[in-house]
C-alpha cells in the first residue's frame, strides 16, 4: 500500500497546470506531468482519471458552493436575492489566495476549443442546478431559470474581471457591482 | 446533372424531424431519411453534410436575424434596449407557422444530450456575436457581455415558453414578457 502522501494531489496540479500553460494542453502527458513532481504515472491516475480532470475536478465543490448560499438564504427572498447569496457564497470559494491558480486554467482553457466546450457544459450544469433550487425554495418558472442564467451570466463577468491582470477587489466586491450594472441596465425604463 | 427540385430541402427535413421524433435520433439513418420522400442517399448529402446538420442548418440565418436587429437600432440606444431590437427581429424569424417546427425540433434535441451539448454551443456562439455587435456600437467590457448573455437568457427563457403546448401568443410578445420579468427582478431595490 502506497503512504498516503500530503498534497500530491495539489502538487500534480501545480505542475499540470505549468507544463499545459507552457507547452499546451494537447501535448503534455500525463507522464510529463507525474514526472515534473517525481512520480509515477500510476500516482497520477490515484488522483485524476485523466489529464483533463486535472482542470476540472472539484466541481462538486463549486457547485455546492453556490448551493449553500440558496439553501442558507432567508425563506422570503426573492429568486435574484436568493442567487445574490448563492454569488456570495461563490465568492467565498475562490479568496485571493486562488486567483493566480484560477488565472492560469483560464488561460490554458482560452487556448483550446475542446476544454471551452467543457466549461460551456460545466457552467450550464451549474445553471440548471440553480433553477432547480429556486424551484425547491417555490419558485416558479420562468422565474427560477431567469434568475438562475443571470446568476451565472452575473458570475462569469464577474470571474473574467476578477482574474484580468492588475485586479485586486475580491470576487465578491466585483460580483456585487457587477449585479449592479445589471440592475442599472435592466431597471433602466424602456423607450 | 440532377434537375433542381423546389423544396427538396424542407421535405427532407420535415421526414428527419418525423423519424428522429419517432423513432429516436440515433436509429434514424440518412438512407431511411432519404427513403421516406423517395429520395436516394446522395440526394440527402447533397442538401445536407450529415443527419445532424438537419437540425442546426440555417444558423447562419438565425444568427443575421440577430444581428440586423442590432446593426439597424438607432445609435443612442443603450446596449440591453439595441439587444432588445435584437429579440425583436429575431422573433420576426420565428413566426407562429414555424412554431409546429420548431417544437419538434426542440422535442428532438430533449432527448439527446450529444444534441444538447450542440445547441448549447449554438447559443454560446451567438452570445459571442451579439457581444461584438454590441463592442462594435462602442459598448464596452463587460456591459457588452453583461448584455448579450442577458439576451442569450430571455431569447432562451421565451423560446422554451413559445413552443409550449398551448401557447398562442407571438415569440416576440413572450420575448418583451420575459425582458419585463428581468427588469422588475434585476430592478428592484436590493435588501
Amino acid at each position: 500500500m502506497a503512504r498516503w502522501e500530503p498534497g500530491t494531489k495539489e502538487r500534480l496540479q501545480a505542475a499540470a497546470l505549468e507544463l499545459f500553460d507552457t507547452r499546451g494542453f494537447d501535448v503534455t502527458t500525463t507522464a510529463d506531468i507525474a514526472g515534473a513532481v517525481g512520480l509515477t504515472e500510476r500516482t497520477f491516475f490515484r488522483h485524476f482519471a485523466d489529464k483533463r480532470e486535472v482542470l476540472f475536478s472539484g466541481q462538486e465543490y463549486f457547485q455546492a458552493g453556490f448551493l449553500r448560499g440558496i439553501v442558507e438564504a432567508p425563506a422570503d427572498l426573492g429568486p435574484l436575492d436568493a442567487i445574490t447569496c448563492a454569488l456570495d457564497a461563490a465568492g467565498d470559494f475562490f479568496p485571493d489566495e486562488r486567483r493566480p491558480h484560477s488565472r492560469l486554467r483560464q488561460r490554458v482553457i482560452d487556448e483550446n476549443p475542446a476544454l471551452q466546450e467543457r466549461e460551456l457544459l460545466k457552467m450550464a450544469g451549474l445553471s440548471t442546478l440553480l433553477a432547480r433550487a429556486l424551484r425547491e425554495r417555490g419558485v416558479t418558472e420562468p422565474a427560477a431559470t431567469l434568475a438562475a442564467e443571470t446568476g451565472k451570466t452575473v458570475f462569469g463577468v464577474a470571474f473574467s474581471l476578477w482574474i484580468a491582470e492588475g485586479e485586486e477587489r475580491s470576487l465578491g466586491e466585483i460580483e456585487r457591482e457587477v449585479l449592479g450594472r445589471l440592475s442599472a441596465m435592466a431597471g433602466a425604463p424602456r423607450p
